[in-house]
């Protein structure tokens, strides 16, 4: 893989796509595919599929295509789905839960190390065998346990407030689904799973179709 | 409201964040607000704020700037959230759980009218005082109750065929958290929440940094 220099976003939010494509003709047995065929499948452009992977060394072979099985691993590689990553989350309602037995039953490289919640009634109630412990020693954990993601199931009132907590205790990414607009540090990287906005873009489009 | 014209899916994007925000101000008692007091608050220009909101028909007032309360009410209704939505959601596995509860806690025009599984150990289980229903029946009960949208919370190899009967029996939105690209009819507004493509775009970052 080339070294990576400063990609742009939008293309890195088409890799876990172009992933799961590749995954699924490996799963079919296809052994290659022309850039061509691709687009048609995927539904991006020939030329925006090879200009997105040039960003990483190419791998294609004109006349050929790609290698499907070696572009996965790519892929993979490019995304660091090659390594592990330790989690926590925080807020362990119905959303928390479900986030926990989603990320366990997805069983690639994401672990869930810790669960947070302030609700002292929770403490030691156990979800996949994990532990909830109480919010008060959420960064502590982070720490000893050099934790990469923190997971906001929060209400939107305390999510600022465990997003400074884990950005502080040094993790490196953040994915918050508390309906808020949390501010971290730079050196954090932020995703949102707004879900009541998907709600009301569905709103949006009924409503107007009624 | 004017009456609305095609407008671009990025300004319809935009506004259940404005809603967000002007709820927050309306909540801290904020009577008015300018568009640039509002562009420092929520991160976009102040001329990307007038140009979505004239969309709709402008709300603001020259050298008086928006009146919050009334503006929340004109993004409400913009959203159609002074509707009732009925939904079903299809597959009551973990995910499905956690979108049932987390729609019911919501409490706004988003009503959860009916569950349906292919497992026939659910059917008859309640969740929420709903009972699990044979998958059989999903599309004669989405004709019977004129349901508005689907939610597929089944595994990927279940999601097309769940999309097909949730839009041949006439909703008129899926939102879709299986990891595949369903196709629906262009009557039918899609949106997709993949959850795996959020921990990979986290863990491309982290990886980057590490």
């Amino acid at each position: 893989m080339k070294e990576q220099m400063k990609i742009a976003n939008v293309v890195i939010r088409r890799m876990p796509k172009y992933r799961r494509y590749l995954k699924d003709l490996q799963k079919k047995g296809v052994d290659k595919i022309s850039s061509g065929e691709f687009s048609r499948l995927i539904g991006y452009t020939a030329s925006q599929i090879r200009q997105d992977f040039n960003n990483f060394g190419g791998f294609g072979q004109q006349g050929y295509g790609y290698n499907v099985e070696a572009l996965y691993n790519e892929t993979n590689a490019i995304l660091g789905l090659d390594k592990e990553y330790k989690m926590v989350v925080v807020g362990a309602g119905n959303l928390g839960q479900a986030i926990i037995n989603y990320t366990n039953y997805y069983k690639s490289g994401f672990v869930v190390a810790g669960i947070f919640e302030k609700n002292p009634k929770l403490f030691g109630v156990k979800i996949n065998d994990i532990e909830i412990k109480d919010y008060e020693f959420l960064a502590d954990f982070v720490k000893e346990n050099e934790i990469d993601i923190g997971i906001i199931c929060t209400p939107k009132e305390n999510a600022q407030d465990v997003a400074d907590k884990l950005s502080g205790a040094g993790v490196k990414g953040i994915w918050n689904f508390a309906p808020l607009d949390i501010a971290v540090p730079e050196s954090v990287t932020l995703e949102n799973t707004h879900l009541s906005d998907s709600l009301h873009y569905l709103a949006y489009h009924i409503n107007k179709a009624k």
